[in-house]
């Protein structure tokens, strides 16, 4: 299909006539046919999502108002478990509510504390700006070195060498690392890198932010310890909607969480005298829950299971196969080099692509209407999503870029 | 007015006929003739609050999208801001997002790892179950000792005396306190408490949450040092909308909060090695911020402005007295206890009824459409939140109550 020319816009067209998931984009608010890749950033409003917030106004908090905390109280872990199974997390060990950053405080504070005697953190190279500021504040504060774990070259993913390599003097309490990269796409092996830590003595804890919903995701099966992840991004829960964070059960009494708030009590009304933590995800839970957030989190996840992760995961190496393909073929004489990696099992669902000209690239792209983001320095990030990502927008962004780049 | 069979329904008629705010209760949702005295808990949508979030579904995440980020980045400090005008903060002091107890921990964190040498946090004895747990929390991970400020008496506020007592030997870091108690709505003196702490060498933490939009407050007046406050209660956000934090200019840097999100950076977007803290208060936020919350808050505050704090603070201290007066007229008889202090200066905008069946009482006010709540043990709460409240609410609540216990 691939020629020297890259594929054509009929071939794009074809694949999306022939895509299984292709009428989910209509259950979308507001999409027209300009591209819009941010699947990775801030996934659009459903039609549901909309309903349901609007309900919420006329009937719950506009109509019964605080009598609705009856149903509210039980969003953050009732939510939680429905997104645990996206994750492969059984009952009881997610819940919703905070920042990602919030919630990666709470679990790298909760990690650190209990190994008094591990000397290090670790964190992957290149990782996200509020993860490695997180776990370095966490160190500070409690005397711990940080260390980086290294990526399999600029691009790739963090390997369990790597993680052998940074943790091999048994010193690391916990290892701090995205599944999916944000800058390239590259993801990591959830199963060998979470073994890898634990031979060494460290916990592992997994930022889920570019992978959940966009991945399948087995927590439970690899043993994991400690997840995050936002819900803005694939889950389509909207602007700054609450993150999630995953605690194994076996670790519910041992990593104790330490924003000790009135909703991670064992019995949250009591108001007694000590603070007794929930004995499970609850006690991840801090103070009163955003209601409205986790509402479209809901409804995020709904169209999920409707769609289905495998079919998902299927759709988007198909997308992110094509873009690649496209984008070697007619963007690499321009000096455009792909950062994702080739392997499927070595990409989450978003391409990057490196000019050293990006920034300015991205401001003409939308300018135009075409809707990618741009990472310092060099980095374009174009996203598949395939609850509404199409074939064409791939293919027309990259022919966008190829014409500015012919210029 | 108030004679032994108390105010009648006419009387209170009248004052609603004449309360220069009855205009503002038709700006809000869904709000009929039933009594709803639960301003103190979760205050009512308003229209205009329904339109803007209408607007974010339909021309922000469901419009322009990832764009809109270009406008809701500075929505924590911006209407951060704008509540500090509302609560005597200079420009640059408060930030809003995350939940009350996270907020809470984030300043009290900062506090005690501040003060190294104090051995110890006070809270106020009687304090909402989160402010203590936290403070219990946070001093038991530094190793300290947490102590108790009395209150003048069972119901009333900490004062300058108490707090001069439990920080008399220099020992203690800081001082956690409601400014109006949750339980009785005693008020303590902003003024004189702050001092008492400062004699002492402790900071002052004030919890705003059942004071914010109901009482006059001049933080920066009173040289307090922090503060927080939820926006759900008289300013009608919505259930689990962003709280504030407020940290004086003088104190941002020598008391940076230890949640090091990258929304607190000084440079957001460098994404650079090491985290610089931001000199003001967006040092106060952590990460992507729930812009539906925000906005919400921005409009709850639109109409506190239009009205008027001096405005509000003189309706609601005529109905507080006129609920006081009109439950020591008829329900004193039938053993309920005024537990809201009788001085204006000691008293916030709600007035709590102590009675032994409490918990069932309320059970049944609900069941008639009285909406009050109950706090254990014994403890019945109605809220006078003048945008919406009228006198006839407090009137109807006070009779259905007199005609359960007349039974």
């Amino acid at each position: 299909m691939v020629g020297l020319t890259g594929p054509s816009r009929a071939d794009a067209e074809a694949l999306d006539a022939s895509n299984p998931l292709a009428g989910f984009r209509e259950r979308f608010v507001g999409l027209d046919d300009r591209p819009y890749l941010l699947g990775h950033s801030l996934g659009p409003l459903s039609r549901r999502t909309r309903d349901r917030l609007a309900q919420l106004t006329d009937d719950g908090w506009g109509g019964r108002r605080a009598q609705g905390w009856s149903e509210w109280l039980d969003l953050p872990t009732g939510v939680g478990d429905r997104l645990g199974a996206l994750i492969g997390a059984a009952p009881g060990q997610v819940a919703l509510g905070d920042s990602t950053s919030v919630q990666l405080y709470k679990l790298t504070a909760a990690a650190v504390a209990a190994r008094p005697h591990a000397e290090a953190v670790a964190v992957a190279a290149d990782e996200f700006a509020t993860d490695r500021y997180v776990v370095a504040g966490v160190a500070d504060s409690h005397r711990r070195e940080v260390r980086t774990v290294a990526t399999d070259g600029p691009d790739g993913p963090i390997t369990a060498d790597t993680v052998d390599e940074a943790c091999a003097d048994g010193a690391v309490a916990l290892v701090v690392a995205s599944l999916v990269r944000f800058r390239t796409g590259a993801m990591a092996d959830l199963n060998s890198v979470t073994e890898a830590a634990h031979r060494r003595g460290a916990l592992m804890l997994w930022d889920l932010s570019h992978a959940v919903g966009a991945v399948p995701i087995e927590l439970d099966g690899a043993g994991a310890d400690l997840a995050v992840g936002s819900t803005y991004k694939y889950l389509n829960a909207g602007p700054g909607a609450p993150a999630f964070a995953y605690r194994a059960s076996r670790h519910a009494g041992d990593l104790p969480q330490p924003i000790h708030g009135w909703f991670g009590h064992a019995d949250q009304f009591e108001m007694g005298d000590a603070y007794r933590p929930h004995g499970d995800a609850r006690q991840l839970v801090v103070g009163t829950p955003p209601v409205a957030g986790l509402i479209a989190v809901d409804e995020g996840l709904a169209l999920h299971e409707e769609a289905g992760i495998g079919a998902l995961r299927r759709a988007s190496l198909a997308q992110t196969d094509f873009a690649i393909d496209h984008a070697e073929a007619v963007l690499a004489p321009l000096r455009v080099a792909v950062a994702t990696p080739r392997a499927a099992v070595r990409r989450g669902s978003h391409v990057a692509l490196r000019h050293p000209g990006a920034a300015a690239l991205v401001e003409h792209l939308l300018a135009e209407g075409v809707v990618v983001d741009h990472r310092r320095p060099d980095v374009i990030r174009l996203a598949a999503a395939p609850l509404h990502t199409r074939f064409v927008d791939l293919w027309d962004a990259t022919e966008a870029l190829r014409t500015l780049l012919s210029r």
